[in-house]
């Protein structure tokens, strides 16, 4: 069975760039199967990549090969990293994309991508997506051990991003941020499944507050629907972090509001 | 041979949930061929939905398997149904999103997806299209029968929506609506080749009068340039509807039309 | 090896028209492998879509057959081409989309597509992509000769576009414009490596001079990060034209740029 290539950029869909890196994929390997997980990382947006390809890795089958760029540095002096982590491969520039995944796999391998053999034989300097990872991604889906693309780097090598975290200021009061806004307007905070469980220890459910500017809502919901048409509900969303919702509306436009506000979760005293 | 899973869903292609439900799909039956119908419907626009997947399914082989997506009723109650019509297999929510296969098509299978078997193992309440219909796809895909999934449903408890359809009004007339408007600004109708047919009752067609608004075009063309650049046509479009188009143009824009505008089409009398 | 088909067209992603050419392509082939280039060429805007399908073409393997669908004359008299050039299939209306390819290629065959045995049973008058062109990439996929497709053209009768190629105006200058702006923000121009090293002539790169507008560049680098983050930087872009860019910002926004717009390349006196 031929393994799955993901990619993960800030390309957008209107140049023919991700095109011309799945034929560089394809020229390499052409039974690999290409899925996009999305080319509308906002361009630059490292941290983005990193929250967006930690968040969708786990549903994609063992040994699948991850290629995610955003890259500002392209062509400049900053490496290019190839991850093996739980089961999966990655590869990406080392700019801190691979901060979340790094964070929360079980790593087995981690080596900075330079043997030439492997790449185009013209290589751009504005793109190595396309000239350096593409090949490489279609050489390790035939089959390429990971060690043949260069030398083990020791991970506290890598750069690391602050991916700002959530954090339980008290026993009564978690302080986090809207992390990204999804199509549908629903706010997702950076307030992780497990935060909010140690957080809440057995304490009922609706009880607890959130709060989002003056907007204050009460109780955690279980589904969109569980409020009446166009009510605001806090629930756990898909992607397994606390999450702001309208029921069939978009809450970001409601409450006016955009990535970075913060986000209070609190019991009454 | 592998079967074709399409998807149609209201997700956009900015956050990563359409990667998650291929990652799904995958993760059950590598070998599936996934293909996008559209992802841009919008956001919990069911009736947009039904007419899509409808209009779309017939240029798909016999055996594809047909994954839509727009449930704003998600984690509630509703039902999730899977449905074989014209040798292809429909899944989606139970919300009316299947009303024009329905209609159209020769159902030969109606079941209510129960099997908690064919989902992931954990099931988000606010993600079924990843979490249970990618999966379900996938072992169908895989040779799994519809009977499997759950118990068979009578069509006439399924839920139907009212899907606007055009009406002859009389010898002289038929008054339909804008359903859609596509990228190009062609405006599509309501009205159907049948319908029209059955009106024009061999009449000729360089008589009959279209009016949108305070336009009256007169005449059906056979395609774009039939007329001037710039100019206004009527013309049976390639869904099989009639459609008013700009030769090189946006008709949207220039007559400045909108999804439900009524439209009309008569003869002198 | 299953072929590989590619797609660029100006249908946009909103709409289900992609998904039918997909499935129409599937019904005859179901084992083929189809890329999208782009869909968001602009409506109509058939030059831009010769210089997408020329850039890209060469990054896919030899017999990779390239469908490119811009097609403001569907349903009248003009043709439909298939090109066979430097080992790849080329299927378009005849109407100069395959003009930048016909440039730079080895042209080996070119037939006008008129065999209906090969089309979908039904055809409709706007919408030849779906109904020619996508069973046609089928066949050929499962290995029909294109010389079954319908009798030889002579190149010299196949509409060619002017593609407005930038000019040496003398050896201090060279006149060009900007032909594409990408997502982000970089400014591709007509000026294409072979003119600039011709004209450069051995001299320095630190000494040319690129302007637009009232902006001047001096030196041409190699990566965006040559120069500090928010400045602009002339180079070779990854699709072997010359390029304006600003290192992680927008240089069409920063210098209000639009596509068509003045480069002037020179050299001091």
């Amino acid at each position: 069975m031929s393994p799955i290539i993901t990619l993960t950029t800030d390309f957008g869909l209107q140049d023919p760039y991700v095109g011309m890196m799945k034929g560089a994929i394809l020229s390499v390997h052409p039974a690999a199967v290409i899925v996009d997980i999305t080319h509308h990382i906002e361009p630059q947006a490292v941290v983005q990549a990193a929250h967006v390809i930690h968040s969708a890795y786990s549903f994609f089958p063992a040994g699948t090969i991850h290629v995610a760029v955003v890259d500002p540095g392209v062509g400049s002096g900053r490496a290019l990293l190839a991850l093996a982590a739980d089961g999966h491969i990655f590869l990406a520039p080392d700019n801190g994309t691979l901060t979340a995944v790094m964070a929360a796999a079980t790593i087995t391998a981690c080596v900075r991508i330079e043997n030439r053999c492997y790449f185009r034989p013209v290589i751009s300097r504005t793109f190595h997506g396309r000239d350096i990872l593409a090949p490489v991604a279609g050489h390790l889906a035939g089959g390429l051990s990971l060690f043949e693309l260069g030398p083990s780097v020791p991970l506290e090598k890598a750069v690391v991003l602050n991916l700002n975290k959530a954090r339980i200021r008290n026993e009564q009061e978690i302080e986090g941020t809207i992390r990204d806004i999804d199509r549908f307007g629903n706010l997702l905070t950076n307030i992780d499944g497990e935060t909010l469980s140690a957080f809440m220890n057995h304490r009922p459910k609706q009880d607890i507050s959130v709060e989002i500017g003056r907007i204050v809502l009460t109780g955690l919901q279980g589904c969109y629907q569980d409020v009446p048409t166009g009510q605001a509900a806090a629930l756990m969303g898909s992607n397994g972090c606390l999450e702001i919702a309208l029921n069939q509306g978009n809450a970001a436009r409601r409450f006016n509001a955009k990535i970075g506000d913060m986000v209070r979760v609190s019991f009454p005293p």
